[in-house]
């Protein structure tokens, strides 16, 4: 911990107690290997000092369906991203979604902890973000100044690291560059890249496990002992570089200048 | 209709009926531009002789959670792939799960309606997904005579062809090759190719509605128009070409051989 205090007052965290962590998580069975996991995180956060806060979305029964009686809209045509808007400016939003709220307000890394299924999150932890990032709160936040939407790099969460922790059923190998799977960032892009720094959060790498049917109890061990690092470390770590929207590498349409990344092309054009 | 009969026959549609069509949508408010286009696709269908069923999964009250119900797994420690393999094959998943896996078998096309919600689908339809999809069905279905396991390209649900009609917020400009936002393509590579393709269907090119919240009058005529020739093609559009699993490409661990896609990086090697 000490070697990190003064870049942790960078990040706004304070000194004596280390990095104020959301940790959300999202399986079924408390007895599986992201139940370990999520159990050795915590403790891992006890052991460096850091307050937490945690969003156990099995346990609390999470709801993840947006429906009009998230904003008080029934019985009028529901536009999701408006009606958002409204319940959050007059403070009108369910419950469920003000506590969630209030939990990342007071976060300075939110670290989301999943089984990857079908590629993605379990609907569980999607309807969380659905739900909880609403307009005027995550999204479509302007510049007090110039009336510009905020977005990627900058944004309604910006000031907060975020950290994904993955298990993939898939070995490393199939997970690599040009393994059939994808790579883990790539796949992921929607989550690191149009969520986390969409809403102006620092991705940092994702810490992947693979091959997560078969860990035996000294890998379990040796991920233990990383995701600790990956903790300890997360207020210094390198983040994903994905270039910001207002940097000057788009154009106002939000299109890559000519002679940025030129002659590369896919996702990785957005990494600089 | 008239001319793509002999086409219709390769997919195994009959010849008086056209494709028989599964209809999966997920938007909480049917007076919305989804709910419009889903109205105009039903139409579309009905006047080109498909044979459809639907599955509106806000209408249904669809839950997308994953739990130990759907298996009859309760009270013992819930291993997700494994308990869902046994009830499948015990036929004792949830009456939702085998409700919606009659009309998967049934279904020739595939169409997954949908507004992108951060970079990917509305929570209550990943949890279609998610308790639908389940282990011996979707996936770990295995070669009876080699032991095989059959995925992207073949699988439990070969035969078939999957389609997704999907609204965005962002401009065109910002969705394309050098889009902030990345390419719809590589955004929805976790349905199209780690869900449609893994699981053998054949993944149509995806149809993007940009701009989702200010479509026109005479705009939404012109999707609708699109939609019912994207229908109407459905059986014979070339399908995004996506690397087969055994189709020689990549070697025993999953990974591209030497000299495929050389000199590529990126979610795009995957792409024959």
């Amino acid at each position: 911990m000490m070697s990190i205090q003064p870049l942790l007052s960078l990040v706004g965290a304070r000194h004596d107690e280390g990095m104020q962590t959301l940790w959300i998580s999202a399986h079924p069975e408390p007895r599986s290997l992201n139940g370990s996991l999520r159990t050795a995180g915590i403790r891992a956060l006890d052991e460096l000092g850091y307050p937490y806060q945690q969003s156990d979305l099995y346990a609390m029964g999470w709801d993840p369906t947006v429906r009009a009686t998230d904003y008080g809209a029934e019985g009028s045509r529901l536009d999701v991203s408006n009606a958002s808007k409204r319940a959050y400016l007059a403070d009108t939003l369910h419950a469920d979604i003000r506590a969630e709220q209030a939990k990342l307000d007071w976060a300075e890394l939110v670290v989301v902890q999943f089984p990857l299924w079908w590629y993605g999150m379990p609907a569980i932890l999607k309807g969380w973000f659905d739900r909880v990032f609403v307009k005027g709160y995550a999204y479509g936040v302007r510049d007090p100044e110039t009336g510009a939407v905020l977005r990627y790099g900058t944004g309604g969460l910006a000031g907060k690291r975020a950290l994904a922790v993955v298990t993939i059923g898939a070995p490393a190998e199939a997970l690599g560059p040009r393994g059939i799977h994808g790579e883990p960032e790539e796949v992921l892009f929607p989550l690191l890249h149009g969520t986390f720094w969409y809403t102006g959060m620092t991705p940092l790498c994702p810490m992947v496990v693979p091959n997560a049917n078969r860990v035996s109890e000294s890998d379990f061990a040796i991920h233990a002992k990383t995701l600790r690092e990956r903790l300890r470390t997360a207020a210094l770590d390198e983040p994903i570089g994905y270039r910001s929207a207002a940097g000057g590498d788009y154009d106002e349409n939000l299109v890559l200048r000519p002679g940025i990344a030129a002659g590369e092309r896919g996702l990785v054009l957005h990494r600089s």
